[in-house]
């Protein structure tokens, strides 16, 4: 299964892919979408072509996005919020199922511990997704919320499973 | 020269489309967009889907969405975010330039002051625009948005028409 995640952002939105077999995990694709200018609508836009064009490419069966945290910020947070707007969308559009992980969720899945530091993320995905080339910190976030989606589809998968089988 | 106003929300989304000749005002539509479940991307998806049938249907040339107030509660700022996302968007994929206005000059635009209460917007609306059905007070916000871009886009015209004179 394709899982592709997004860490979302108006200036900068990450994005990555892995392929998931088993629990093997392996790496497609990763990168930062970026928006620039001064017409918020425009680079809206931007960012919905340029999620688009991924999912075009690497055809995605399943999606996450990170469930930003609030900050007490509120200009930023409503920026942030048009932002992961496009991000929920791009995929819904595509017909896949949408899932969401507070930062904490992620960070318990990929290091261990709900309060890991960034530099902590960054050095787990590399161990998860040996020799990958990573784009930036947003890109490092977007394969964790991957890897966050695809062992939690997984869980989701043996649970159904040995309902099925308790129930046959 | 026709208009449409959007006041964004996620639960209810107002829109409203006006035409505009000379200083003459007339109502072509409005309502409100719905949007319901506990799937936050197949919320905005049917948003998306909503709006873009509404410019399909009364094919607009200039679009405004309210530059929403950022209140103190976070959760309900990235709500609203998500959906502002959205409103901006739609008419930015459509070709259209998207302006964006305060509440406060909405106001002082529609009523004359920037601190009117929402019953005054209503009531002016419904004078600017007489014997209008309004679908509800996020419909009547969405109309006050494209009378204020209807009349900044005339006083812009009105601008350049006297700039390009004193040049000629």
């Amino acid at each position: 299964m394709r899982v592709l995640g997004i860490d979302p952002g108006l200036r900068n939105m990450g994005w990555g892919v892995i392929d998931v077999a088993g629990s093997r995990l392996s790496h497609v694709a990763n990168g930062i979408c970026h928006s620039a200018g001064e017409v918020l609508a425009d680079r809206l836009l931007s960012l919905h072509a340029q999620l688009t064009e991924i999912i075009r490419r690497f055809q995605p069966e399943a999606a996450a996005v990170e469930q930003t945290f609030v900050n007490k910020d509120a200009v930023a947070t409503l920026k942030l919020g048009q932002a992961r707007g496009i991000a929920l969308l791009v995929p819904a559009q595509a017909g896949l199922l949408v899932g969401e992980y507070a930062p904490n969720a992620v960070k318990k899945t990929v290091v261990g511990v709900g309060h890991a530091a960034k530099a902590q993320i960054d050095h787990m995905v590399r161990l998860h997704l040996p020799g990958v080339e990573i784009a930036g910190a947003d890109a490092a976030d977007a394969l964790a919320i991957a890897i966050c989606h695809a062992h939690h589809l997984q869980s989701a998968g043996r649970l159904a499973a040995a309902v099925q089988r308790a129930q046959a």
